[in-house]
């Protein structure tokens, strides 16, 4: 397949969580995948595996490790990116060496070898106007996803794309000004001021303020904090996953 | 700065090490740092930021964490890449919030949200026609990286850019095929066969035995478990990672 990203597609792109009934050709996925390969991998290591789930059985077996949220059922494939050091170590135990992968920076390394072919297969795949969902909630229960693709020890899922056909255009859903992130020399401190001006056209944008409404909340902040990324919950999901980690003997 | 990105640019990408002495300018950068802005991203969270080192003392500053490699200090500009909770956590505060991100589930969303922001502004950059290394090493110094670039709590540097006009067309480094990375349903084992297939051509290639050879060692496994990735280096960067995440309240 072959994918010409044009220029006003870099500030338009949009995640599509909405797909039609038409199968997407698996020989598509795998030309896409195939390219989106030459990314930039530590070492040329490609310390990672990707797993697809197209029929409806597996991705039904996902869903509620993503909270059941729609588009994994109804996306035409789930591709679960994984972090994977059990192939590398395998090959160098081949070859009669001692594979010293099982720790941090090896998980470290992989996790970003990972999102790196994420993202260029997101890049692709949108260039094959694919619509494409890149799921947050995959770190949550990595252990549950683990288990339903019977991952070999080593192997952590780190990204989940859904993908289809779009069946609607997305929402634009706006960024940060640059200057809010971007910094020159050394990082500037993020004074109150500095984050007034960051967050103010988040905060003004309408979809923000009827989101305020819709939570009953006095910011859009508080939605955040309260409603949608709670401590709570972050904090019983990062202990569920310190645990998987350790179990994989990377912690 | 308008970028189109062809269908050749896919599988024919290199990484760039060497770079003219052309100066890039400022405004490209930020250009295509804003459209690299619009990768997905964690709950539109944006959890980075970025910090550009131009001047000759600010790249000297950096290179000793990545080992002098010389691209550090011959690079137009240096691109710290890091995960930050600080910006948002900032937010949360000053709307009064409890700020729930000290934790390893949102320091594995900004680590994700990073790679992804770096990855699209490496695609764009590379399709500007700049040169770019993405340096393996940064986590390996963090603390020596935060420190130098003045970075607040909670502000992780996770990847390293390296950005110059080419002096060099780089070098083809190949890809495993794309069945030993790529399973269909379940995980398929990697199994002595599977690893044979999987490395059959990197081992062959000409530049792995001239490696093999350089070395003195038996196998292009044994380069990289012992000259490039021994054990001991990843545990000893493993613990000093370990030490700045606790540092910082993440682990």
């Amino acid at each position: 397949m072959e994918v010409t990203i044009k220029p006003q597609y870099w500030t338009n792109r949009r995640t599509i969580r909405s797909y039609t009934d038409k199968p997407v050709d698996p020989s598509l996925i795998e030309s896409l995948l195939e390219q989106a390969a030459h990314a930039p991998t530590t070492g040329n290591m490609q310390l990672y595996s990707v797993v697809a789930s197209w029929s409806a059985d597996e991705k039904a077996a996902l869903a509620p490790a993503h909270f059941n949220q729609p588009q994994v059922t109804r996306a035409a494939v789930v591709l679960t990116f994984c972090a994977d050091v059990n192939r590398y170590t395998r090959w160098l135990e081949e070859h009669g060496q001692d594979a010293g992968f099982d720790n941090l920076q090896s998980f470290m390394a992989a996790t970003l070898d990972t999102a790196l072919v994420a993202q260029q297969f997101n890049t692709l795949a949108e260039g094959a106007s694919l619509g494409v969902c890149m799921l947050g909630t995959t770190t949550y229960n990595a252990a549950d996803i683990a288990a339903t693709l019977n991952l070999p020890h080593g192997v952590i899922p780190i990204i989940t794309l859904t993908v289809g056909w779009p069946a609607n255009d997305g929402a634009e859903t706006g960024r940060l000004p640059l200057k809010a992130w971007y910094h020159n020399g050394t990082y500037a401190p993020n004074t109150a001021q500095a984050i007034k001006k960051a967050y103010a056209d988040k905060e003004a944008r309408p979809d923000s303020r009827q989101w305020v409404a819709e939570n009953q909340a006095t910011s859009l902040a508080q939605v955040f904090a309260t409603a949608r990324y709670p401590r709570t919950t972050n904090e019983q999901f990062s202990a569920k996953f310190l645990d998987f980690l350790r179990s994989q003997d990377i912690l």
